[in-house]
């Protein structure tokens, strides 16, 4: 395998690619916008057919949504399937005034492509197409089992592709999942996500009398369901930002020791970060950095509260009701069923017998993580250290992915891996999203290594 | 003085003292509506007209919303001056479909009278000066002096009643102040009410960052405002039900043994209340009845909280900013201004100095209480003990009045009774209110007896 002649096919071909690249970011794929539905529908045939040419079985998976477009080409029954995620759809332009170029006419400035979708997420899995395509133009085969998936209503929540994937299991099966739809941790830091939080969400409600009543009358008597309501909830964290539940951390896996040094030594914009956010400093738990505790460790906040009277000046009432919505954060290998039973177990010992209230437990998420020593990290760690000139940072998400879970759950794949060549100021769903010339051909070269490197480590192994 | 002879007159005269009545009660003078001014206006000349005719010098006071009457009797300079409080005005009739005879249509149903404005309040003022009247006409003069003030917009707030004290102090000067607009404890149980709570009201904002964050992306090391909220408004009362704002009791003036023992004695219903308001148990504070805790002891409630996310479903932020409103119920001899005093003080002394929150001082009231063995209580107390075959019961309001306080700010009174001869169960406020003609008569038999005993007070002392 001549891998430096592929290589070299890219980089003189960088003016081709680019144009076909924008050929796909003038196609207004706006999911959230119904008359783009045409649109939708001619990016993903336009997909597929590209995914034919460059030797992929490929088709139109269709959905009372947007289509999926579905391609494979797995001819080596006895090794892994690696499936390739990614979406056509875009975020809606508004304010369109802000951009300074139309977004759906991609323009170059310097380094920069400037085009809704850009980085989210045309140009992640189409470095991976692109890849492909110059390996199989250049080898007229493609080494390994590849399932390709691009849907088309990401950005409105992946509804119908959740339908389709619990349907058909099978089609779908795979052994490592790579989700092209990260981005670098800081420009020039490329990053792998290997693990993500999982979310338990509550709303709890503290009833009083069966209507408001007057504070004078009653007050110092009748019992006042919003001080229940923040009695409870102030009991559940303490000032060390450790949660106050028995059992809460039992299934806690703490982070590893490299682990911690990884993100020690991560670029973290501590100041730029307060100072775009406002605020004086962070909270982050103790005997952890607000990194690590924004990451890798389990979390309480309360995400709304409401209740009594919220108008102008004063009004005298014992409210009759109150409401908190509240989540907790979790890190493997907490599950959020698990912690509603802790909870609930929790507040039976801690409300008095006489506060009536009501938790409501709303759909929870559960944690990810993979073993970054598993081949799809190993892989793509030699391939970008092979051209962005240093190895990626390892990374767990704070947040959740959807489509990650959705993996998890209907496949359970040995290992899920997600990564983008984007970097976070590229003003994905702002106006002038923008995407970086370099960082997206490095991306390409950095992909065709990972293909190789990737199917040698079976070979190996 | 032959006071049998005037109360004979009374009862040989209750028809035509009810069709009196029931003249008054037939104009609807409902405050907040507009389409009622010339109502208003009407109300006031005939109640001029009425004290005119009993002796007294009357006339209308102008303000830029309701007349006020004001009528005075003061032949003598060596005595006190007693000003009598009632208000003309009345709630608005709504639901009007609820109502089983025309609100301003006076219907007699056994001892009951059904109008609005029956007991809130023109049966109270109307009793005095129908007993004022009654002597008028019996002895040719009135023992005392007297100041008979009847605003109308009582129901809307008392707005430009304020503003008429204000400029008008000499006008209004008096030593006492019988404010004829409280009722009987319960049925059968007549009260003189001595003493009101008074109030201190606030808002706390907390803020955070400057905009929704991602609760993944941010929590665990973003301060959460929410939280911060309730964090510091939980720990404002204790689960023994003491506010622990170090100094907020220093003031407070413990009720004395014979208050106590009063109280205790007292026809609380305190099964009915619950059964009522829905609710399990009263919360009062330790050591104190539930009613002691309604009535003379502070409290603290929060009467709103608001922030975040409260739509339905999981949204997951950290929200900006949280906001409450919470107040104080303050006795003898605590004020608005300490109490806000304390509280900033204490707020410095418990809240990190990372957490940034905002507290908004919104006006206070005053508590007030009046030593119940002046002569406005003693003199009542024979007087009611005459006529409804038992003393009445001293009690002490959890609440506020505003005219009370608007009393005690301008006139400085030496002592302000709240007298009145309506049930709980009268509705006011609500559709069919109604007043009990065996109380109005007794209420007019027992003012008449007031005026005598309360005069002869002087006279003795």
């Amino acid at each position: 395998m001549n891998l430096s002649a592929i290589h070299q096919t890219i980089e003189e071909n960088r003016q081709s690619v680019l144009d076909h690249f924008f050929e796909l970011l003038r196609m207004p794929t706006i999911s959230a916008n119904p008359d783009h539905k045409d649109d939708l529908h001619h990016a993903a045939q336009w997909l597929v057919q590209y995914c034919q040419n460059i030797g992929l079985q490929s088709r139109i998976l269709h959905t009372s949504g947007a289509p999926v477009v579905f391609a494979e080409h797995c001819p080596y029954p006895n090794q892994p399937v690696l499936l390739i995620y990614g979406h056509y759809d875009v975020q809606p332009v508004d304010p369109l005034e802000q951009w300074h170029t139309p977004p759906f006419d991609p323009t170059t400035k310097g380094d920069m492509i400037y085009a809704r979708g850009a980085d989210d997420d045309k140009g992640q899995f189409f470095s991976f197409l692109k890849a492909m395509e110059i390996i199989y133009s250049k080898t007229g085969s493609l080494p390994g089992n590849y399932k390709i998936v691009i849907e088309g209503e990401e950005e409105i929540g992946s509804a119908h592709f959740e339908e389709l994937l619990s349907s058909q299991r099978e089609l779908f099966q795979a052994d490592s999942i790579l989700i092209m739809d990260a981005g670098q941790f800081a420009r020039g830091v490329p990053a792998l996500v290997y693990g993500l939080r999982g979310l338990a969400y509550f709303e709890i409600t503290c009833t009083g009398p069966v209507f408001d009543v007057h504070s004078g009358q009653f007050g110092g008597g009748v019992p006042n369901p919003a001080f229940s309501l923040i009695k409870i909830l102030s009991q559940l964290k303490n000032d060390q930002g450790q949660i106050t539940i028995p059992g809460f951390y039992q299934d806690v896996q703490e982070p590893e020791p490299w682990e911690r040094d990884q993100m020690a030594q991560l670029p973290f914009q501590e100041e730029s970060i307060k100072k775009e956010l406002g605020i004086r400093a962070f909270q982050q738990e103790m005997n952890y950095t607000p990194l690590e505790s924004m990451t890798v460790r389990p979390t309480f906040d309360i995400c709304g509260i409401w209740g009594g009277y919220t108008g102008s000046g004063s009004k005298t009432i014992i409210p009759a009701r109150c409401s908190a919505k509240f989540s907790f954060r979790l890190v493997p290998n907490q599950t959020p069923s698990k912690t509603a039973t802790l909870l609930l177990e929790h507040l039976k010992s801690i409300v008095p017998p006489d506060i009536d209230y009501h938790v409501e437990v709303l759909p929870g998420i559960e944690p990810i993580i993979t073993d970054p020593h598993k081949p799809i990290f190993t892989a793509f760690n030699q391939a970008i250290k092979n051209h962005f000139g240093r190895s990626p940072v390892l990374i767990r998400g704070g947040g959740s992915v959807g489509v990650a879970n959705l993996f998890k759950r209907y496949l359970v794949p040995d290992s899920i891996c997600m990564n983008g060549w984007g970097s976070p100021d590229d003003g994905v769903h702002s106006p002038n999203e923008h995407f970086s010339i370099n960082d997206f051909f490095r991306g390409i070269h950095s992909t065709v290594d990972f293909i190789f490197e990737f199917q040698a480590s079976f070979n190996r192994g």
